[in-house]
């Protein structure tokens, strides 16, 4: 069997699971008092060109997500983000259970433009009435979005622009940041991230950790008290040196960077065999998520011998399908695979 | 240096790295949907003597307690509690943060007496104003206790009974149950548990696990529609298969007891070392912790040798310390700390 | 100045006033336990026909909308509404405060389809990663509308249909009950919505009271531990009897519907004259709430003798007005106002 | 009859009806943005020597406790009060349904002292895991307290010294404040309340109006985005200004001051008919609720001509009572319960 299905199917990268076994009967404190969080945190600022930034790590996406968002929203607040962003659409109302609201603006493609978040602000304020509805109080983006795109340095600057303006702060959850950071042609790195998005978090489960997530905030003073915080969201695990050892992994050596590369590389190779094949890709993504029309038929031959998710509900004719890659995926399978199509 | 500090300093048992190392490869469906996840309910439930129980893993303990709690109450109900019980007192706030108070009764080494249950359920539905007043909705007692004590199978009983009477449910936190179900003299099994108590979970992060905890209700009907409460706790696992493989080597070959077992000779051995010196032990714990007055001098002299808690303030001559022990703890270590002694 | 602004500009109709003053000085029990809140409440469930039927009385509607909705739905459940729904747009986040996300729906000039409700929940429980996302655990509607629009006896019974069959509830914001049930032309009465609406209110706020919502639940079942519930949501008034007072007023000769039915002939009146002089109605309202399209110069020329309000952004050339009367609307100034016209 | 039962049995005082009857059919705009509520907003700010002072209006009292404290409160922060506190023992868990734990104090009847509050946070900070613990966000106090005492000057500077050091605001819960105010003896007038307390509320539901409680702040810095909050918290009435009239009333001609003294001289005479009887005062109240212990026979006489309440369980041989005056309690009644003693 081949597996295109999800990027989170396989355990850690072999580094990583080297080192977890190396430290694995070391002593040390919990709650990421030890020093390879400690480590792992520096090796993070370095990455972003911030030696100040406040680093936390967390368990997983959804967790991170409502954390964050419950750290960085007052009450009568809710976080603004695309119809179809994660926290509104695949997180059990977690953002909700925190008291807030997900106020959604139109999607292109996964992402969100810097003049409909504009839009929304000036006429939310403009109505006489407003203190009756939730404030948009910061901006939610993925990146790469749930559809594999990319925001532009350009667009990433016009967000930052309008949260400063708004006096609002700009979250990435970038739970596949490195095959985002890896794509051809992005000219987006993670210190323009980190320059530009006052929290964002750099994702570890679909990346070549067995899971966690690091949150980082150029400025800190933007998280206080975050750590009882993620206590109170159980998001603090005991055995807090298990995120450090991961990340100290992920961050040196450039792990984290080539294991994006590879994917990416093989998502595009997939993605060439379709188009090559006459497919109509139907969201232009350039990172490891691969989304492209298929034939029933070619569907159902196809599944026999390959894991892939439909994408929606199945069609008449064809159906929309989703092929993933990831830091695990072998040149042979995507080879096999090319071969079978 | 020999560590007593806590019981999560380490890793994971060796046999537990070794199957996650030789699964890591593999590829699985997420969110516990593997076979892993399948074979660990089984064996559980088998453990049990509950075929029908529904079992849950879940990362931690905070999350664990959180997120039962939170499906178990209504939402004008409260948890009754031991005033020392880890949820009142060292969860940062994640069970009001769910929106439920915890209601106090009072504490003996940790434990609370059924007596002292129903005449707070009496003595509450016997107030006019009762419907003004937060509902005691369900009992929560640890197993062991913070305190490293445990109840008798007779306490759980008469908890059970005056549960039933009430109709809440009885829920135990077992962070450290397998240090409870080997102690010496304890006539309390994990059948009993499964019996006496609606919903316990079984602790993993303590008791050998890199992290992971287990929720079982021998009755599933106790915990509908758990799965989206999970996930919107942040408490669902990617990669559930590391739960499942994680547990499927504890309750394989009898892991979990075998490393209780360990634990408490070793612990038992350190209390006899204090008590043959003299000193006062001030809990009179049968498990892994243990509670010990030591004078302030010698306290200092073993610091330099061993890692072990102050509890409480410093006292003026003698001071109360907590030792632990745990799945890695060295007999090596224990008669080198009895040698300094 | 003649007042079109909103329903709720004045005090109270003059004999809910007068039994207020009439009993002022009278003693009773606090918190709705004196006789005129249980005559109050034998009022309602006769006009409902439910001699059953559970009534509570709060203060306000976003209370009310908020109370029920919490007290109706699961933690892992959201509410299904309009896009336009009042507890989406206009409540502050007060659904969300409680945790609940709200599901929106395409909106007909403020009301929801039954077939919509249906295929939400249809591909809802298609969808395999459903429990990844906010069930689907009650419906709600206002009627009349945000709009001033009406369902009719058979859209309630389908929607009805469609709630019995996926086993959720059916909730009716009636903030504005009074003038939907003296409607020209609607074959919905208080019996049928008694009959069709799990729980609904019967607005006393914007229909005569001073203030207050009757909340009824045909079966009392639907809302236990309701009084709790009311005051843990900061909804129970300590003189509870002014609840009781004025709603045993508005149900007694009568008096509800013949407000309702003032307000409505006025309303009609004016959406004549409107009509009448070529203006454009933009939502066509059997209530008291009337939409109208007049040319800016217009718009500026009756402000000055009228209040009336913008409904949306001022257009270029015209714009669209919201004209409401109520109970207190007198035929002189609708009068004066067509005048004007 | 003869009413001593609570200070919430009659409506408001004629004044208020008479204002309230006199504007019934006024037009005003809603929430708050009418003429008699800016007056009354006015006129506290006099009363408080505050003319910055923030002032806002709501309903009823767990309403305003809650919405206060989740205002003041951070997300990991809970609020100290005392173990007999309003908001911890009677408003159905209204301070936990916001996310925020009530820390408690012991108290003396009814009263914290400021050192309890100081060890409390010097503790809290001492302890190594205090992130693990929910932090001490703010104090609650309430004037008079449940029991009906009151804070010295010298008591309420002491808690604003510790408030201050600890950089926390100080909360105080006026439903019964126009008794303290009026109690003889007492040297805390309300504009040293407004000085010592961030934040307090002036009750009206128990003071002469039919309903309402108004929050003020010295600083309107205290509570920014106060207004979407008590939206969010269905604690905004439509209908603002019944309760500017009410409270433009209370504060017109000293009639908050003149109710206060009248219900306070009746409770000193009935407290001396007490002690002259040679009954137990068993909590030494100088405001409108006096605490006495009677012989079983002596209450079961008295309760057929006067209410009154058993203030906890009934003793064997005599029980403690509570007997309340308020603003609408005679002169005759008084008397004739003396007559009856």
């Amino acid at each position: 069997m081949l597996y295109f299905y999800t990027d989170y199917m396989e355990g850690a990268h072999p580094e990583v699971m080297r080192r977890l076994m190396e430290t694995n009967m070391e002593h040390t404190t919990g709650y990421g008092s030890d020093p390879y969080t400690y480590n792992a945190k520096q090796l993070i600022r370095e990455a972003c060109g911030k030696p100040e930034a406040a680093v936390h790590f967390l368990v997983g996406g959804t967790q991170t997500n409502a954390t964050v968002i419950d750290a960085l929203l007052r009450q009568h607040e809710g976080v603004l983000a695309a119809e179809t962003a994660h926290i509104n659409v695949h997180e059990s109302g977690a953002i909700e259970a925190t008291g807030h609201k997900v106020l959604t603006l139109p999607e292109y493609s996964g992402k969100i433009k810097a003049e409909d978040v504009k839009r929304y602000i000036t006429d939310f304020y403009r109505d006489d009435t407003y203190e009756h509805m939730v404030a948009p109080g910061m901006v939610y983006i993925s990146h790469p979005t749930e559809y594999g795109t990319l925001y532009t340095l350009n667009e990433l600057k016009e967000l930052n622009n309008v949260c400063r303006e708004a006096n609002i702060p700009l979250y990435m959850d970038g739970a596949r940041l490195g095959y985002g950071l890896a794509a051809e042609g992005t000219d987006v790195s993670i210190k323009d991230i980190a320059d530009l998005c006052d929290v964002f978090y750099i994702g570890g489960t679909k990346v070549g950790a067995l899971f966690g997530e690091a949150v980082v905030a150029a400025n800190p003073q933007r998280l206080p008290h975050f750590f009882p915080l993620v206590k109170q969201h159980g998001a603090l695990l005991a055995k807090g040196r298990l995120l450090g050892i991961q990340f100290e992994t992920l961050f040196t050596d450039n792990l984290y960077q080539k294991m994006g590369e590879h994917a990416v590389r093989l998502a595009m190779k997939l993605k060439k065999s379709f188009t090559d094949k006459g497919y109509k890709i139907f969201i232009d993504s350039p990172t490891n998520q691969q989304f492209v029309c298929l034939p029933n038929d070619e569907i159902d031959r196809l599944s026999q011998y390959a894991g892939f998710e439909l994408w929606g509900p199945k069609g008449k004719k064809e159906s929309k399908v989703r092929f993933v890659t990831n830091w695990a995926t072998t040149e042979e399978d995507v080879n096999a695979f090319i071969e079978l199509l």
